[in-house]
């Protein structure tokens, strides 16, 4: 048998049937022909207030490539304090929704830049070609274009899932360039913004996440120094992660509240007038979604038993290992009737697809099943739905939905 | 510099501007707001040549999941002798192409079973439970079912990409239960088809190949021996692999032809009458494919230098590593205007996805690129498009693009 990644503590307790949002998993897959995602706003909510009790004077962003569904975005318009976009598209879905919205991402087009242009957002620049483009076509469009500056820091995020500094790369703007680049721009009569500074991602390590912002708050104290420009904002970036697998910890966040307060109570002065943000996404989201799928058959093969399921890597990719890990482990799962039941045995858990990469669960141990049960795999409420290839063998797009709304 | 795989001979041997299908890359891309692909059919007619000459016995099947492009499709019912689908998704796709068709894959879904049985398919059957779901079916229906036996062959193929023989698996029914099933089959009058054998894909091995066909006809008599029934149709599986990375050969086809002939002249008597059919998919249409993306941004990061081009792993999962690859390795690339130019430079060739797993091309040998050019990444013909997480990020699918038809 191996092991499973740790259940979410909103679920982790129950017994019997498995509710997600006030109802049961069996009552909401019942209504549709094929499994879905469902997405439990009091969770989501719960994550912010956490947020807010432990970093109670900063700004609270969502990236929405977490989760782009439109009804967890209007429900989080109510929550968070601004919304990070990485493309146009994404910028059409919280247009409407009242909250600043910043785009960051390599690679914009032009068309990309004046649509954000155009809504007056925020760009994060990523090159000096990208800021002399978006320049350009503010002049044309006659608008004063809202620019901050994408910075490549010198430092990483130790322990993190994947690394965005530190190194050469193609996001943001290598940090001994910067000032020029914002002394260009404020000469250029831009509204310059300030810097957004990601480090990495996936990291579970208090420490790492605390060294990490104390180093990008002196970061930006520093490039602003150079640049001779008090910066309104600046990103932290975000990188707080999710225990996944087994053996991984919830990261400590009061822990990170407490440093960065105090990191920030004592900042440079250049500083002190600056907002701060961090940007989330996987932590808002991930634990509050439940990737709902029905046992079609149940086989025997060379003395192991898998449950064969309507749906698999095509709507949940990243919990068949396929997806920015090296090694394959198992993510939390569960069937759904039977949450706090005895493991009768091991089983493999495959989706539908004809092709040996679509493992949900890869011997583990669950109670007896039967054809016609409800397996829950837990952790899909972030890089689930949209960041799988729902085409792929013809099987179409899981169903999602959102819970009734957030407790106010 | 890191290596790259080998260019398909058809484009291989080009100087400047890369033309697919009788056109130049620029000229198809053109028309587009963003990325395509590029299909041409005549490489596909190429390949199916090769294959009717090396194995003039043998019936050739597509199996879809490797492409579905509906014009493809249309292309590929003139060439081929059958489809397998994996879907009634994937079914609805090649009705009315006037081809026979045969439905493989775990989990059928009683709806898929009933779409199967109605339209008058042969179903791979993959489980004894789905065998009872598919009669039971049928007799509702009062159709005489159309069944072959997908068989957990206990032989695999050596050094293929993916094993799916010799080991407990989701797929087919051991071997040692085939023949009670294949009795109860007859005795419940269904239309028995014979046998589906399918031991791994992805391999370039030839003697691998070559041996588990010759161990697939032997299993494929004795399990016919054992249940007193010769089979109508054996199909062979596939798993022809293409070279993708460096080092890799290509497979010698005509080796492999030349020994199952040979094999099948010596069949046992119990398959003297039985058709035999390969089933092929990325060996047909991989290369035949090229994506192609514009450089919207070419940034330099810490002495390293990267294009920015407006099309990842949102459209090509695989070539970024992240779809059945544990290390990642560099699929051939190219600037689709200077085929053949001597390389100036290391570049890394990313798409705009803002997550660092975003990367096509790590550390490649190029010529000068400026903004504006166009990548062509190869062997996209297969587990492209339809692979891939179209929907990350919101920057939407790439579009795809038949060439003019095939020769004759």
């Amino acid at each position: 048998m191996k092991p499973m990644g740790p259940i979410p503590p909103e679920f982790a307790a129950q017994q019997g049937e498995l509710t997600i949002a006030g109802r049961s998993a069996r009552d909401w897959i019942a209504e549709r022909e094929g499994p879905l995602f469902v997405y439990d706003p009091a969770i989501v909510a719960a994550r912010v207030a956490r947020f807010r009790a432990a970093f109670p004077s900063i700004d609270l962003h969502y990236a929405i490539k977490a989760n782009p569904f439109p009804p967890l975005l209007a429900a989080m318009a109510e929550m968070v304090d601004g919304f990070d976009v990485a493309s146009a598209g994404e910028l059409a879905k919280v247009r409407g929704l009242g909250r600043p919205v910043s785009f960051a991402g390599p690679g914009k087009r032009d068309a990309e830049l004046t649509a954000a242009l155009t809504a007056g957002i925020t760009i994060n620049l990523e090159s000096e070609g990208e800021a002399e483009r978006a320049l350009s076509i503010a002049a044309g469009l006659g608008v004063t274009p809202r620019l901050a500056v994408r910075v490549n820091p010198d430092v990483e995020l130790r322990g993190s899932g994947m690394k965005m500094g530190g190194r050469p790369s193609p996001f943001g703007i290598d940090a001994g360039r910067v000032p020029a680049l914002v002394r260009h721009l404020v000469a250029a009569r831009a509204d310059w913004r300030g810097f957004h500074i990601y480090a990495g991602s996936q990291a579970l390590d208090p420490q790492a996440i605390i060294d990490t912002q104390a180093a990008t708050v002196a970061l930006a104290a520093r490039l602003a120094e150079e640049a001779g420009q008090a910066p309104p904002l600046v990103n932290l970036g975000g990188g707080f992660g999710i225990p996944y697998f087994a053996g991984d910890v919830s990261l400590d966040l009061e822990r990170v509240g407490v440093a960065l307060e105090a990191t920030l109570a004592e900042r440079p002065a250049i500083l002190k007038d600056s907002r701060f943000a961090i940007e989330l996404g996987r932590w808002l989201v991930a634990e509050a979604g439940v990737y709902l799928a029905n046992v079609v058959d149940i086989k025997e093969s060379g003395g192991e038993q898998f449950l064969i399921l309507d749906g698999g890597l095509n709507h949940q990719l990243a919990a068949s290992g396929n997806f920015g890990t090296v090694v394959r482990r198992n993510y939390p799962l569960a069937l759904a009737r039977a949450m706090g039941a005895a493991v009768s045995g091991t089983v493999s858990v495959v989706g539908p697809l004809c092709t040996p990469l679509d493992r949900l669960g890869d011997r583990v141990g669950l109670p007896p099943a039967r054809i016609g049960d409800v397996v829950a795999i837990f952790l899909a409420g972030a890089y689930g739905a949209t960041a799988s290839p729902s085409a792929f063998l013809g099987h179409g797009p899981a169903d999602e939905v959102l819970g009734s709304g957030p407790p106010e």
